[in-house]
């Protein structure tokens, strides 16, 4: 089978498009003919993690297809079952943290970006009618995270105010999406007027520009919650937007990882700054019946095929994108 | 009736026992002749926070003694009931900040460090059987801040491990007592090696000393929560004995505001940062219920006349005590 893999060289010089020989599901496993697949942030770090002295990694953690083979003892799915793959390898109920062993699809076992993925059963999850398969295979990652930080962590409920700084991004454009939907009102901030506008279009109260004053320009309206992945750039800047006893959670740091906290501020104010990663199987199979009853779909930004994959990889690199990239992989 | 009076200078030096006229108890209010009162850090503060060209101010938040009067319209306590004063003015119920209005006894109503207090009906709470005059006049800031912190924010169980760092103060102290009768297993750290002997005394499975390596000497032992309220000097030290998912609970800052937080390993650890104050009167009334269900005592440091009142604010001062400082009032 064709599979985008890892090895050699560090970053995406160490990508080669060639063949992986097909290998069949094991006891409780199932074999997924892709069809699509989705980029992350998460496949730019892998590039680096993955020792290139190590065997040859197909990477990707988001995918989707069509079940063409099912091992000894599984129960619940069968060939011809049209799913997509919930990328946490491990976790299955709600939990603080994810037991020991957990890993994401992509490494150390072979990931999406391959025409086919042998998986856990409990990880081939039924693709819902409303999604294209474009849109199927972008979700998964991004969307469980984003189910995680706003509903098992921030606690998100109708009629709250939920800041998001930094609306770019894939996590962030579901953020708005699922907050909207839940009844929340929704603040965003972007350095990109483009991205601003597309926010707008998706419900945003308010799109701020990044380097405005947004104490002024929110005009003494506080936050309930702040979904938190800038880092350095804004943590002191959104601590101040949040009102007193309200919620910060944070799940990533793209602009800087330390940050300088004032603790009487903090104490005074019996805020919560609460982490978050990507969630668990139950928190899975609860972010597809919440996008399946609310008619959600990803916002694609362009599709590629999986042999032009340096273009992809440095789309997202350059951080030019709106919305998720794919592969056709199928 | 004799008071300390807070007036024309800031500090210690600011204060005088004197003379204050006696009044009656308003609609909904209740007169209590106190008998004995508390001194907590609060009342170094307000020496400095009260101002000298304000009228004077009488200061102290805990106390009690017997209603000798009691307003119009009041109901559930009557003249002769033996009470605490609780010193949250206008926080019911447990809420996630207190209402608008809050205020605590002793800045800007008068405090317990007189004969008399006037309070609102509700902030008279029926003193418990088991606890002395002495032990009920010190206990209600410092225990109803470590209940909080301890129950409401760090939702405490049975078999937890619980960290607390600076063991020496009244909350700390409390916060020992209450997570031991809680079922956890209770971890402490001081400078003194007296304090870490009193903390043995009082169940703590260990005492460490602040300059050693508590990761060495917890030996692998990891903490569901740690209450702090040291700040800048060990903040970055108790997160590292933080299970993955655990919380820490912050509601002081004795060695600094300023901290600098990893935020990367704060969200792959899935950590909870929870700010916490005093609380409301329905958590002061559950912890009344607890310490008297697990028959708790206050750890008294010293009594003192209030005439003597220099001696004991500079006691407090210096950090010279082991447990709470009290006053003789009535």
């Amino acid at each position: 089978m064709k599979a985008l893999l890892h090895a050699e060289k560090a970053g995406i010089e160490g990508l080669s498009y060639g063949e992986l020989t097909e290998v069949n599901p094991g006891p409780g496993e199932v074999r997924v003919r892709l069809k699509t697949a989705g980029l992350n942030h998460r496949d730019l770090f892998i590039l680096h993690r993955h020792k290139p002295t190590d065997p040859p990694l197909v990477v990707g953690s988001d995918g989707a297809g069509v079940i063409d083979a099912v091992g000894d003892g599984v129960v619940g799915v069968e060939v011809g079952d049209e799913v997509m793959i919930n990328p946490g390898l491990g976790w299955k109920e709600v939990s603080d943290v994810p037991p020991e062993g957990f890993e994401i699809v992509g490494l150390p076992d072979h990931g999406t970006f391959a025409e086919q993925i042998i998986v856990p059963a409990e990880n081939a999850v039924a693709k819902p009618a409303h999604l294209s398969w474009e849109e199927a295979g972008v979700l998964s990652l991004a969307a469980l995270t984003a189910y995680r930080a706003l509903f098992t962590r921030g606690k998100v409920r109708s009629g709250m105010n939920v800041f998001i700084p930094g609306i770019g991004g894939g996590v962030a454009t579901f953020l708005l999406q699922f907050a909207k939907a839940a009844g929340a009102k929704v603040y965003v901030t972007s350095r990109s007027q483009e991205k601003r506008e597309k926010a707008l279009q998706l419900g945003a109260e308010a799109a701020l520009a990044s380097n405005e004053d947004w104490e002024q320009a929110l005009a003494g309206v506080k936050m309930d919650l702040v979904i938190e992945s800038v880092g350095a750039a804004t943590i002191n800047k959104s601590l101040k937007q949040l009102r007193r006893g309200g919620t910060i959670v944070t799940f990533g740091s793209s602009t800087g990882d330390t940050v300088e906290i004032n603790l009487r501020d903090f104490f005074y104010g019996q805020y919560n700054l609460l982490g978050s990663t990507m969630g668990s199987g139950e928190e899975y199979k609860n972010m597809i019946e919440f996008i399946t009853e609310h008619k959600i779909k990803p916002v694609l930004d362009q599709m590629y095929q999986l042999e032009d994959f340096t273009d992809a990889f440095k789309r997202l690199e350059e951080a030019k994108q709106l919305g998720k990239i794919g592969f056709y992989v199928g």
